[in-house]
């Protein structure tokens, strides 16, 4: 199987005709086929080029999902779960067809206890919705992948984003899920309470499956206290080297930081000329400290010293909230800033994640290979993670540079793999990133297919993702 | 099925004869037979019967396992893993008789990668050991479930403890195993990154699955800087509900309690008398605080405001470790206290976890169901995350103290449930929390079920645990 390769598996011709029948009699005009629209379902910005499901089914409760769920298993017809449409490795295109089923619909906040600094809400609420709903309470949802997903995407994809190094991923916000199983039936993986070492996991096995084992229909989080107060910002380093030490001292001494992001000159360079900043063009650490007023002035005094200590500096930080909304402005500007170096590009965005020792090795080796290859690519990360993102600066209408492209990938993430890293941090598997899970995994991943096959054994729930299509 | 019926199972006597035959051959005197050594690999806290292994296997390397899982395997022999035995719900009893696999000579420190905050061991090697490695490092384990379990046995059983208020339970600090499955295979469920989104979350599945898909041969943990300075102290409260509203503010602030335990009247009546203290014999909340010099003296502050608005106090705090010492040895002595309060009984440990604005309500239930069932029962809880436990003692030859006692945890369990609790914050399900386990997972059961029978399609993987035999 290649890299993005359209994949395009069997289709199940009759049974896709006899969902549609069965499901405009039940959702109406909630059940769509116009080609636009089924367009917008398949969007990505990989490669891999879109596969538009046959039909978007736009459900507003759990009874509706189990419908769609039990009409497709039935037919044996694809399902693919739908959110904001803002994955990244392809996790939303139908390469068999079938019904998308577009969760903007279930998007109520059900519920807030502020006591236990938990929520429930439907998995088309946005993230962003979340925290504006959230506001008054004193309780703010801390992941943030950048892109205002859906909760229910975000569960599935196993999300996370700049602040992940101080509050998890949604792996460790997650408190429970329910989901619609490809039997059809509804289940609730968890209770409310923080911790349970009852049985097998299932919340943790949900968060991530891409929507392979079942439709959440709604997630359980925790919930952080707002912090009394923040400071944040830039501090340059005259390399990467010296950046990532900074990073692993930071990390050693048990500094509590928020945010801790490395951009490399490259990426400094688009981000000053598109947000109209005049950072030096070389590495830089943004960083944010949540805590009590001292607390935070004695953690970014703690790091002075440290990026000192390191040959970087001066860090310039401040508590000031608009000051430190512009930084961070620019920080999540960060990919059409880099679009901006090449005028008419389009950006291939990837991420690996390695060990913290190595993530310096890592990008250095990453840049010279870009280097060698003539790509234009800036590299932005979440280094407290050891986490990093390459945006590949292509013209997609020419096939050598996105051949270069795609053996760049390849040759990233055996890099990051060589290191005991993963071949995603955050983007998830998608179709992308198959044939790097196989490689990582090793015998481990007929243990997932084992799983899948025990699961979902028509494979209708988002076939075609995570494994190849004989899984 | 009975709570704490012996539930043998059907035994394969030929398979267990010519599994020990095979395995004498590949062992030698590292297979034993003797049965007081059997009994030691079978006894239990609980009021349920020691179930014997028909040999114990003293296994030294990942080979050995395999040898050991392969032969099981090709036999239809059950395998239970062993640590260091301080399970509690019957997780090593041989229902079915079979192999006991004692882990302790696997008690290798693999690796410390003080850079990235991780190690890897092997499953025999126990917390103290561990900590006792570390010392040089400036790094800790922070998981510390009370006894000096084994790593191995703490990731299969998912332990927490004390601490998983600050640092979470070993769901949040292994970042991989290796196992050996049913099949004999070996998998490595993930890579060393601190984060991954890499397909299924294989990690957290055999998390607290007790030994039931796989036996693990080595773990890749989490470590933490040793906090520059400790507070820590007792204070007194007039009510369990004035201490737990103490205990929902301290979280509501997002002050990083490192722990923030709940000891009822009862408890600190036997904890004084047991240890030679003179706390008031009311609810009171023990309580630590890791941090810089300043921020551990600023959160004792503030926690003292906060019990003075619930209506306790005075919080005795201080920073001298040999205080500190004193004040957590009574806790975790709290146990052999408890027994003290009535010479000659046994203590039949249990626990639940509800969320933590329920916690008040919860105690304050099982206290008058306590005296309303003439029960002696201490109540001690992690009360930050709304985990509590409770000693029964019982003259545990008194069929009916024993029935008694099995009413109430029945009841204890149901009222949980109905709170949006868990059956078992810590203790794991083993045999005896089966029951509570169908009824807190409902149709996710099912789920569990169907994973169990994928990856042990003939149940030698320490059946009889987590499910009923049927499984």
């Amino acid at each position: 199987m290649g890299l993005g390769d359209p994949d395009i598996g069997t289709r199940n011709e009759a049974g896709i005709a006899a969902v549609i029948g069965v499901l405009r009699q039940r959702l109406g005009d909630r059940l769509q086929t116009g080609e636009a629209l089924r367009g917008q379902h398949a969007h990505t910005t990989t490669f891999i080029p879109p596969q538009l499901p046959d039909a978007v089914a736009f459900v507003q409760s759990a009874e509706e999902v189990r419908t769609v769920v039990r009409a497709c298993a039935d037919h044996r017809v694809p399902i693919i779960p739908f959110g904001t449409g803002t994955s990244l490795e392809g996790q939303i295109n139908a390469p068999q067809g079938g019904i998308s089923i577009d969760m903007s619909g279930m998007a109520r906040i059900l519920s807030v206890n502020s006591e236990d600094l938990d929520c429930t809400v439907e998995p088309g609420v946005t993230r962003v919705d979340l925290n504006t709903h959230l506001r008054d309470t004193g309780l703010f949802f801390p992941i943030d992948p950048g892109a205002n997903a859906s909760i229910g995407g975000m569960a599935a994809t196993r999300a996370s984003g700049t602040n992940a190094v101080r509050y998890g991923t949604m792996r460790e916000n997650v408190i429970a899920v329910t989901a619609v199983m490809a039997s059809g039936e509804e289940i609730r993986t968890a209770h409310r309470a923080r911790k349970s070492s009852a049985g097998y996991d299932l919340t943790r096995l949900m968060v991530g499956s891409e929507g392979t084992l079942g439709v959440i229909t709604s997630v359980t989080l925790r919930l952080q206290g707002i912090p009394q107060a923040i400071s944040g910002g830039v501090c340059p380093f005259p390399t990467v080297e010296a950046a990532c030490n900074a990073v692993v001292m930071t990390i050693q001494m048990g500094i509590p930081v928020a945010r801790i992001e490395l951009l490399d000159g490259l990426q400094m360079k688009a981000c000053n000329a598109y947000s109209k900043l005049d950072y030096p063009e070389g590495p830089a650490l943004f960083l944010e400290f949540h805590g009590s007023d001292a607390g935070v002035a004695e953690q970014a005094e703690t790091f002075d010293a440290i990026a000192r200590d390191c040959g970087g500096g001066p860090f310039l930080w401040t508590k000031e909230p608009e000051r430190r909304t512009q930084l961070w402005k620019a920080r999540h500007d960060a990919y059409w800033a880099a679009l901006h170096l090449r005028p008419g590009s389009r950006a291939i965005a990837t991420d690996v994640c390695v060990p913290i020792s190595r993530l310096a090795e890592c990008v250095v080796a990453t840049q010279d290979d870009i280097a060698s290859a003539g790509l234009i690519a800036p590299i932005v990360g979440h280094a407290g993670d050891g986490n990093f993102h390459v945006s590949v600066l292509i013209d997609g209408d020419n096939p050598a540079e996105v051949a270069g492209a795609k053996t760049f990938i390849s040759r990233l993430n055996a890099r990051a793999l060589a290191m005991d890293g993963t071949c995603t941090g955050e983007h998830g598997i998608g179709q992308g990133k198959r044939p790097y899970l196989i490689e990582e995994m090793g015998a481990g991943i007929a243990v997932m297919r084992q799983i899948k096959q025990a699961l979902d054994p028509h494979n209708i729930m988002n076939p075609g993702k995570i494994f190849a299509f004989d899984a």
